[in-house]
C-alpha cells in the first residue's frame, strides 16, 4: 500500500476513510470540466460515457458493500442497477453495452447526488475490518474507471470536428532521453503480487518463471522513431506485421497512431503540436509488434518486464520505479511523464493474458472481475499518465485486445542477449 | 397561405415577420423540456439530435438567406456549416450522419444564442419581396424539422429503460368514431399544388390523373383493429405480406407497432395506457400493407387521397379538412386528434414517391431538397399530431422508406367500388 | 401466343407439347457448355447456381402440375422440395437463399435425369385443357429462369480471375444507328395485357392511363455515350444522382458499368473488346437515372414505353417491334441485337413496380408469383439478348431493385415535348 | 523422422522420393470420392475447397522448389499463382480468401494433371541434399492440408440438407476407457523440437520451462460427459464461461458441439448414431474451457502436455504415445482411435500461440509460415483421426482461434496436484 500512514496518527479505518474520500473526490474532479452532454455521449462500444463511469463505480459500492453489508440499506433507485451494472452476469440482466450512450437521464447532477448519498452511507462501513478487502477492491475498481473515464472522454471529444478541449494548456511534456538497457542474466524469477497490499486476483498466485538472458530498454519508443517507421514504409510492409494486424490495418486504413494528424495529436487539451521526443502513445499491439520487428527487436514478456521492475539481479537503476509522476489529485490531471517503467504509458508485452498457475477467481460476483477475460488479450505493464497515483505496481496486469489503442499505450523494446 | 392577414392591418413583410417569429419560437418551445444531454443524443442514423435540428434549421437561414443575400454578413462560426449541413452536396463536405450524436459541443445554450443572432440578422430580409419564396421555403423547412425533432426525441427517450417523459399528462386523446366511406366515381382529377401559397417543388407541376371508381375510409384504423390483426396471426401469416416486409419483420422480430408493450405505448409523456379507439400509429408501410390485405382492402394511391381531400365530385364532408387540430403554438404541443384527413397521423399510400410529369427540381442548392430522394420510398398524405399547424395541404407529399416507422404513421383504408 | 399453329395441322395439345419440349430443351441446351462445378457455384445472394435453375423449374412442374393434378404421382425425391422451392411460403420451409451454392449434390446429371422423368410424366397433362393456364405459367416461368440462368452464370464466371468463357466467338454484335424520336401527343392510353395469349397476373387488369405529350428515343444509349458520361465526371458529380444512388456508388466504388475493364467487357465468351456503338448494358437504375440527368433528359414511364410499343397514335415505326433477334433455340444463344424496343436489353423506366388498379394476385401458391414483390423495385420494359424468344410483349413488366445490374439492363431516353 | 529407412537398402534420396510419392498420392486418394462440384464449393471463409487444397500444395512445390531451384522450369500456368497462393505476401497479390469457392475452373481433372506434371518435374530435385529441408517442409505442408481438406469438405457436405456421405460405413469407433491420471511432480522441462527430424520453425528453439506439480488425464472427455454438461445447464450458466465465449455462444445460438443433432452426429459417412463412449469432438476453446470449469478442473498448458508426452519423470505409460492409430494410406482414411495422447482429436491447451524464447522465423517467403499468426490463437497438441500418419510429435503446435471448431478438436483435462 503506497500511501500507508503511521498507526500512531490514524487508525486503519481513518486511513481508509481518507483514501476513500480522496479516490471518490478525484472521480468527481475529473468530470468537473464536462457538461452533462459531454458526460453522456458514447463514441464506440469499447468506451462508456463519463457519467456512466461515475454511476457504475457508485453501483459497485452500493451493490457489493451497502446492499450486502449495511443493515436496512435501501437502493437509492431500484431501476438503476439495470443500467449501471457493467458485466456481472450474477447481478442480473443489464442494458446493452452500446446503449449506454442513450442515457441522457439520470442527469450528471442526479448522479453526483447519488454519489454523495452512497458516500454518506459508506461511512460506517469503512471501519469494519472484515470489509477491508472488498473496500480495497472498490477503490482499485474506481481508480481503474478513472483511467477509462479519461481515455473514453478523450475518444468522445475527438469525434467532434470542432476540436474540443476539456483542459487548458498544452498538456504534459514528458521526454525520452537517450536511454540505455537494463540487462538481466536469466534465471528463475518470482512473479506475482508479493506484498501485503491490495492486488487483483489475476496478479497471483506468486509463482516462479524461468527466464533466458535478455535486456529491456530503459526508455520508451518516441514519436520521432515512429515518424521514422512511417517514413520507412512501416505501414506498407506486410512482412513486418502479424497476419491479423495487417488485415486490421488494411480494413481500417490505419497509417499512424490514433489521434495523429500532420504534426499534431489530439489531447485532452485539444489539438496540440507533437513533441518528437515524447513517447509514442495510442498504438495497438499490432502496431507495436510491427515496430519492434522493424527495429530488429521484440516486445518483452510480462515476466521479463516484472523481473526488471522488481530490481532482481541488481539490474534496476537506483531511482525508484514506483514513483513515476502519475496522476495526482492536487496537480493537473495529466502531469509530466517519467523515465521509470511507470507513468507515461502502458507498455505492451508479448504475453497473452492468461491465468497464472493455480489461479482461482474470487468467490461470488466479484469473481467475475478478471478471470473471465482471459482469451484473446495481451498483458500491458506499467501505468500511464492517466493512471491514478498509487494504482500501479510491478505485478499489475492490464489487458487489452491487440487492435485496441484508445488507451495510453506505448512501447518499451526488449532483446535477447 | 392559410394564415394570410388583411393588407390593411399589416404589410406583407410584417405578416411574414410575425410568422417567422412564431415558427422560430415554436422550435425553441419544443426543446424547453429537454436537457442539453437529451438534446445531444442520437438513437439511430435515421434520427438526429434535437440540438442538431435547432442548429441545422438555423444553418439553412444563415446559408441560403444571410450568406447569400445579406450584405457583409459574416458566418457566426465558420466551422459550423461542416457539422450542421444535412445533405446538400453543393454546400460541401459534412459530418457523417451517424456522428451527429457526438456533438456535445456546441452546447444547447450556444445554439440558442446563435439562433437569436441569426433571427436578429434576418429582420431586414423579411421585407424583401424577392426573397419571399426562399423565406417561405425556410419556414416550411423549419416546420418539417419541428416534426422530425419531435419524432426523433421520442425515439431517443424510448431507448432509456427508465421510461423518461418530456411532458406531463396522458397526452393526446384522439378517437375514431365508427366512420364511413367517401366514394369517388372516378374520372380525371387535377393533382398537385394549385393555389398561390407556398409548396415544395415535388408537389408540382399540376397535372391530370385518371382515376377508377373507389372509396376512401372516413376514419383511420384503430389500435383495437390492430389488436385483432395480431390476435388473428397477422404477424405470422406470410401470405399477407410483401416479400421484403416479411423478411424485415422476421429479421427484426417485429410483432407489434413500434412503441407498444402489453397494453401500453411509449409517448412523449412516457409509458401510457393504450386507447383501443385511438388511431394506430408508428407502423411501417410493410405492416400497413399486410393489414390492408388482412382486412380485404387496400391502401389508397396518393391521387385518390388527394382527390378526396380536394372535395372533388362532392365527396368531401362538410367540415373543412384543412383545419385538423394540428400543432398550435399556444396549445400543448400534441393536441387532440381529428376525424378529418389531417392531423392524427400520416397515412401511407401505395404510391411510390416519384416525380410528377414535367417535374424540375429548383435551381441551385435548394434543388437538392426533394428530387434526389425519388427512389425506394412511398408517399404519405395528411399530417400528424406532430405536424406544425398550417404545414399541411392536400398536395403535400411526405415520403419514407417502407420499413421506417418512427414517424406518426397510420392507415386509412381504400377499396374499389 | 406468338407461336400458335393452324388447328388443322395440330391439336392445341400437340402445339403445347411441342412448345413444352422446346422450352424444356432450351434450358438444357443452355447448360451444355457448363461443368457440374460451373453449374453448382453461386456468386451472390441475388444469383442462383445454373443447376438450381434447372431443378427449381422442374420442381415447379412437379409441384403445381404433377403433384396436384397427376393421379398417383409420387415425388421423385421427397427431400428435394426443401432445396428447390424458391420463395413460395405456402409450399413450406426451404433452404436459405445464400446456401444454394452449397448443393454439390444432387449432381448435374441427377437433375437432368429428374428433368427427363418429369417431362415423361407431364406428357398426359399437356392435353388437359383445364391445365393450360397453369402450363402456360410454367412455360413462362421456365423462360424467366432461362434468362436468370444466363445472367447468373455470367456473374459466376466473372468471379474467376482466369476469364472463363462458356461460348466461343466474339459474342453479339448489336449496333445503335443514329436514331430518332418516337413522338406521342399525349392522351389516354390503354395499358396492360390485352390479347388472348398468356400473361402474368401483374400485367393486368387493363386500365387507362392519362399521358402528357412526350417523345421516346428510337435507339438505346451506347457504350460511346457512356464513355462520354464517364469522361465528363458523371460518376463524380453528386448533383446528377439520386441520394441513394450516390451513396451506393460511393460505398461500392462504382465507376463504370458492371463487367467493364479498360476497353473490354466480360461476356459469356470471356473478355471481349467493347464496341462503342453497341448499347450500354449492365447498369443500375441509379446509373441510368444519373445518365439521363446528365443528358438533360429522363427515363420514360412504363406507360409511355408501352404506349409507343403498342403503336398507338401511329408513332411506331413500320417494322414489327416484336421481332427483335431474341434468343433462338436453333441459333447461337446470344444473337445480334435489334433496333426495335425489344431484344438488346431491358430498359429501365422511372415507374416503380406497383399493382395496377383492381389488381388481384392469382389464387393459391402461384399467387405468390408477382404481387409480393411490389415494393422498392422499378419496372423494366422490353427484353434482352438473353430473353427467350416469344417471352416478351408490350405489357411485360420486368422488375429489379435500383442497385441491381447483373441483368442485361440499358437505357432508352425520353423527354417532354 | 519417424519413417527413416536403413541406409543399406535405400539412399536417402530414394527414401525421400518414396515418401514424396506416398504423401502426394494420399492427397489424391482423399478426393477420390468427390465430384468436381464437391471439390469446388467453399462453405465459409475459414475453409477452402478440396480442389484448392490440391492446387495450393502443388503451387507450393512449383513455387518454392521448381521455380526457385529447377533449371529452366516454366510455370505450368502463369495465371495460377494468383489463385492458389494462400497468404504469402512476398509472393504477390492473390485472390480474396472468400472467393476460392468461385473457382469452378480449372477443373478437378486439370488440377490432377498439373499435379502429375509437377511430380514428374520434382523427380530430380528429390536427390538434392541441399533441398531436403525445403522438401520436408513441403511434405509437412501437404500433410497439414490433407487434414484441412478433410475437415473442410466435411463442413461443406454438412451444409447440404440431404446429408451427403463421401465414404460408406459407420466411420471410426474409438472409445474411451475409464482412464487414469498421469502425475508430474513439477520441475524444469525441456520444451521444443529436440530430434534430427523435421519440425516447423514454431516448435523451437528448445528451451526450459518451469512446471508446478500437475496431473493430466490419460483419456479424452467423452460424448457422454458432454451430454451431462448439457443436461446440467452448461450452455446456460454464464459463470462457467469466458466473457468472449459467452457472447459467442449467445450470438451463434451454440448449444451443442458442431455436427450434433439429437442422438446423431455428422461424419464423412453422413449422419451416424453418436457413441457415448467416444471422445467428444468439434468443440471450440470456449466450450472446452467452460466444460473444464464445470468439471472443476482445467485445460493443460502446452508445456504440461508436452512434458507428459515426452515421458519425462517416468510418468508416461508403457505403450508408445506416438503410435496412435492415425491416418494410414492403406487403411480407411478415418481409423479407430487410440488412448494415447495422439490420434483421436487435437486437444486444446490453455496456452496462447506465441513465440518461444529466441524464436526467429525462417528466412524468405517460407518465413511467413507460422510466426505471423501469433496473436489471438490457442495451441492444440496431439493429433486427430484426420492427421496424416507420421505428421505428429510431442513438439507439434497446432493453433486455432478460440471460436473455431470445424477441426477434430477435443479435451484432455488437467488438474493441480
Amino acid at each position: 500500500m503506497p500511501h500507508a500512514q503511521p498507526k500512531s496518527l490514524r487508525t486503519l479505518g481513518e486511513a481508509l476513510a481518507a483514501r476513500y474520500a480522496a479516490v471518490r473526490g478525484l472521480s468527481e474532479a475529473l468530470v468537473a470540466p464536462l457538461s452533462d452532454a459531454d458526460a453522456t455521449i458514447q463514441s464506440m462500444e469499447d468506451a462508456s460515457p463519463a457519467k456512466w463511469h461515475l454511476a457504475h463505480t457508485t453501483w459497485f459500492w452500493e451493490t457489493f458493500l451497502l446492499r450486502d453489508n449495511a443493515q436496512d440499506y435501501a437502493l437509492y433507485d431500484a431501476d438503476w442497477p439495470f443500467i449501471f451494472n457493467s458485466y456481472y452476469e450474477t447481478e442480473g440482466e443489464r442494458i446493452a453495452r452500446f446503449a449506454r450512450g442513450m442515457l441522457s437521464r439520470p442527469k450528471l447532477g442526479d448522479i453526483l447526488e447519488w454519489r454523495a448519498h452512497v458516500d454518506a452511507a459508506m461511512g460506517p462501513l469503512l471501519d469494519r475490518e472484515d470489509l477491508t478487502p472488498l473496500i480495497e477492491l472498490g477503490l482499485s475498481h474506481e481508480q481503474q474507471h478513472q483511467e477509462l473515464l479519461l481515455t473514453d472522454i478523450k475518444h468522445a471529444l475527438f469525434q467532434n470536428p470542432l476540436g474540443v478541449a476539456m483542459w487548458d494548456g498544452p498538456g504534459s511534456k514528458s521526454q525520452c532521453s537517450d536511454g540505455d538497457w537494463y540487462a538481466h542474466p536469466g534465471g528463475v524469477a518470482r512473479i506475482g503480487h508479493q506484498s501485503d497490499g491490495f492486488s487483483f486476483d489475476n496478479e497471483g498466485p506468486v509463482h516462479r518463471v524461468l527466464l533466458e538472458p535478455f535486456a529491456l530498454s530503459s526508455r520508451l519508443v518516441t514519436n520521432r522513431e515512429w515518424d521514422e517507421f512511417i517514413a520507412d514504409g512501416g505501414y506498407d510492409t506486410a512482412t513486418l506485421w502479424l497476419s491479423d494486424g495487417w488485415a486490421w490495418a488494411r480494413e481500417n486504413g490505419v497509417r499512424a497512431p490514433l489521434y495523429w494528424r500532420d504534426g499534431e495529436q489530439f489531447t485532452h487539451s485539444g489539438w496540440q503540436g507533437r513533441d518528437p521526443d515524447a513517447p509514442v502513445t495510442h498504438i495497438s499491439y499490432f502496431e507495436a509488434d510491427a515496430f519492434a520487428s522493424w527495429a530488429g527487436m521484440r516486445l518483452p514478456t510480462e515476466f521479463e518486464w516484472e523481473a526488471i521492475a522488481r530490481g532482481q539481479e541488481g539490474t534496476l537503476p537506483a531511482h525508484d520505479a514506483h514513483d513515476g509522476n502519475q496522476l495526482d489529485e492536487a496537480a493537473p490531471p495529466l502531469p509530466v511523464g517519467s523515465e521509470g517503467l511507470f507513468g507515461d504509458c502502458w507498455q505492451f508485452t508479448r504475453s497473452a493474458y492468461l491465468p497464472y498457475p493455480r489461479f482461482q477467481p474470487a468467490a461470488g460476483a466479484v469473481g467475475e472481475y478478471n478471470g473471465k477475460f482471459m482469451s484473446g488479450q495481451f498483458v500491458l505493464k506499467g501505468a500511464s499518465c492517466a493512471t491514478a497515483r498509487g494504482h500501479s505496481r510491478a505485478s499489475y496486469r492490464n489487458f487489452f485486445y491487440p487492435h485496441q489503442r484508445w488507451q495510453f499505450t506505448g512501447i518499451r523494446l526488449a532483446k535477447d542477449i
